[in-house]
């Protein structure tokens, strides 16, 4: 563990050589963010992802996992508010309700991701940014400013942390708690001095480990719930005047120190304010861990060009990042559906016999045998084309061998969702509904009036409830 | 950051050696612990620091951290319930009594230490204990069991995490967020398999880094308020049937693999049921951190033995372990009454001017200009005896020159506190009477009828209201 206390050998020289304050320059950013500010197109793509983001929130309802946050949240919070649970249709204080949406955001995964910081922002982003707009009955255009600034602050402290953070820790998680403390202070009105405080607050409570994966545990819904309302928690504390420490992204005793080993500051304010990371957001296509997302694309690709039927493939090796191993490798035998959307057999498996692996394909795997076949004709080989790409680009690669011995390759350079083979309006407005749907919290007619309040959230004079 | 991806090379061979399952050991240990298979020394002893920490907490009363996160609970939380703010003479629902007692516990630098894990237990298991104790109705001796069992899995964990932990993060509140978890499990009556789910949630959560050190920034408060809250989340959210990871300390991605270098599973396991950690645990005697005591007995005893006036003291060397050097070395110029407690020049000199070093000489030390003037005559130098003893033993060691150029050596091989140097329960009465009345939440009267409450615990058939 990288302690770098003053005066020691760094483990990273990159810490000790940063003589800036990254973590300042990116609370200044975000306290200033204006909506005036930010790219039509921006604006634009963040609306996709809160239409996104709802469809995710409203289709974690029935879970069970979900279940038991809302149960403890009824339990420790009030029963009123003006913060709305969207899963659960009532209101309370918007620190139950961050906790309680942020759970059921990414237990579909169908919620966006950055590539390049291999971080969900929707997930922790939009519940922290509404139960706070709610809260103060903020406009939908500083929900949209606020929602913005705080993907551009997680993502680039997702980047920061870098690949070393990642192998042990849920970036969603621990840099989710600055994201979310960015958004909720933003809409709070923080100036940069109590911004910076936030982000003091929130990168000390950062946590979140990969350990769950091996159980098929419950954990990924608490580090979005978690990083949602801890974040909240450390905007909200901000506005009390309750202090944070000054470099808590890059300082010798800070995120990066204890929880990484090849962090960069220049990361946390990389061209702050004229690249803009929303753009560089992933929808997610199939219902499965995005590590699955490249090489179930490539098999889809060599499985529609060439109508290979299940019976006809042998065997499938996903060329893949190191990652992807780290991930999905410690799922050899998924017992759980929410499990098999982090194994690679299981979701090309689901390719291989349906061409889709959506929620509806993922529900009945258990008990699909011909999906489940894909077990052990499934392996994933470290690739270094793929890895020198990755994160920033994800490529998918497969080799695919029939039962008469053929081998066949696949691949696609940008798996659907990505910016350059991205989803349309339409697909998301209907990826959204059916997502909402299958939460069950609302019918048809429910849900047609919920998604022109979705699309319109930029008019809104205060964002209200949505549901 | 050691990543340990299965298959990958360890850093810490000895997780990889580990082939027994510590977490479910320590989880069952817990869940297994009755009030009647504990030594009555060891019950003694809890009580002892149950009546210390209630001290320490209606310390915190008036101080400005804990007013911060007392109005975030006011407004997050409900505004009635069974479980206590001490500080606050109200009742909520238990996440927010726990958040509130544990940040007001340790802002005094009161609360008790364990030597070995360099781990603060009352402040962060009694609050979760009460908390819950109170929301379930349970008797004076299921809190007592429940408290012990946070003690000994918390020391445990933070002996396990090691110093390489303790460098960058704060023990009591990633250990601590493990030590919740595990009392308000016994509490909420989790079985061994539901207390090691308990434990994974809490593991998941755990955080607390030493970069506020550096601002006097307020996040040790927000550490203890987030460690006894995140733990009493972990154990609730068990209880309804919420899985965690089953390796969550010694496993390929948990905690050790994440925050750790050095960390052994078998501390984790370390003779459960025969050794009694509680015995080793200390109080503390000066208001300032555990680092600087040894050092400042040293220095007392030879101000006292040779009668020496602060003029007399031209220089001082504190001889210390290297963890005194990473938590104290920060601060060169204190600015705040409880950064001053984190410096080792103003606790030396307020034990040279003062020979005292206590709530009410730290509170004016910002304008006591002959303390202050030990700024620029105390330095900390590294002793290899020290750092070889420690966190085993904390040695304190000085050397003193006077103006007339003689140098004088003290030694405390255990500081006031320590087992072998305890306080008695008459000292420890009037410690807490002490704190209680520098909160101003109580009268004399009311602290005469809260203490007979404190120290009968055990008899109680509810914990119950105790302010």
């Amino acid at each position: 563990m990288n302690a770098i206390p003053a005066g020691d050998t760094a483990v990273n020289p990159a810490l000790r050589a940063a003589t800036g304050h990254e973590s300042a320059d990116l609370a200044a950013f975000a306290a200033a963010l204006r909506y005036e500010d930010i790219p039509a197109a921006v604006i634009d793509r963040t609306v996709d992802f809160f239409v996104d983001w709802a469809g995710s929130a409203l289709s974690g309802g029935g879970q069970r996992a979900v279940g038991a946050i809302e149960r403890f949240a009824a339990a420790m919070g009030p029963q009123d508010g003006r913060s709305e649970i969207l899963t659960a249709r009532r209101t309370t204080s918007p620190l139950f309700a961050a906790m309680v949406n942020a759970a059921a955001s990414h237990i579909s995964e169908q919620d966006d991701v950055h590539n390049g910081s291999v971080f969900h922002p929707a997930a922790v982003v939009f519940p922290a940014a509404l139960a706070t707009a709610q809260h103060v009955g903020a406009s939908g255009r500083d929900f949209l400013a606020a929602s913005v600034a705080g993907y551009e602050a997680g993502i680039r402290v997702g980047e920061f942390l870098g690949r070393s953070h990642y192998r042990v820790f849920h970036t969603t998680g621990t840099a989710g708690t600055v994201a979310a403390a960015v958004a909720a202070g933003r809409l709070l009105g923080l100036d940069a001095k109590a911004m910076l405080d936030a982000v003091g607050s929130a990168g000390t409570q950062a946590a979140g480990l990969w350990e769950f994966l091996r159980d098929a545990a419950d954990s990924k819904q608490l580090h979005t719930a978690k990083a949602a309302a801890d974040g909240l928690t450390a905007a909200f504390l901000a506005a009390e005047g309750f202090t944070g420490a000054r470099r808590i992204l890059e300082g010798a005793q800070g995120m990066a120190a204890g929880m990484s080993r090849d962090a960069d500051p220049k990361k946390i304010v990389d061209r702050l304010g004229s690249r803009w990371t929303v753009l560089e957001t992933s929808f997610k296509f199939h219902a499965s861990c995005r590590h699955t997302h490249p090489a179930a694309d490539a098999l889809l690709g060599l499985v529609e060009a060439h109508d290979l039927s299940p019976e006809a493939i042998a065997h499938v090796v996903a060329h893949v990042h190191q990652g992807a191993i780290d991930v999905l490798g410690p799922v050899t035998d998924p017992k759980t559906v929410h499990q098999a959307k982090f194994s690679m057999p299981a979701t090309l498996g689901l390719i291989a016999v349906h061409r889709r692996a959506g929620m509806a394909e993922f529900d009945a795997y258990l008990s699909d045998p011909a999906a489940r076949a894909f077990l052990d004709r499934v392996e994933m080989a470290l690739d270094p084309e793929v890895d020198a790409a990755y994160p920033r680009r994800w490529i998918g690669k497969v080799s695919l061998r029939t039962g008469d011995g053929t081998v066949l390759e696949g691949r696609v350079d940008e798996p659907k969702g990505d910016p350059g083979n991205t989803l349309t309006r339409a697909e998301t407005d209907a990826k959204a509904r059916r997502l909402a749907a299958y939460g069950g919290m609302l019918d048809a007619a429910g849900i047609d009036a919920l998604m022109p309040r979705l699309w319109s959230i930029a008019d809104r004079n205060a964002v209200g409830r949505l549901v």
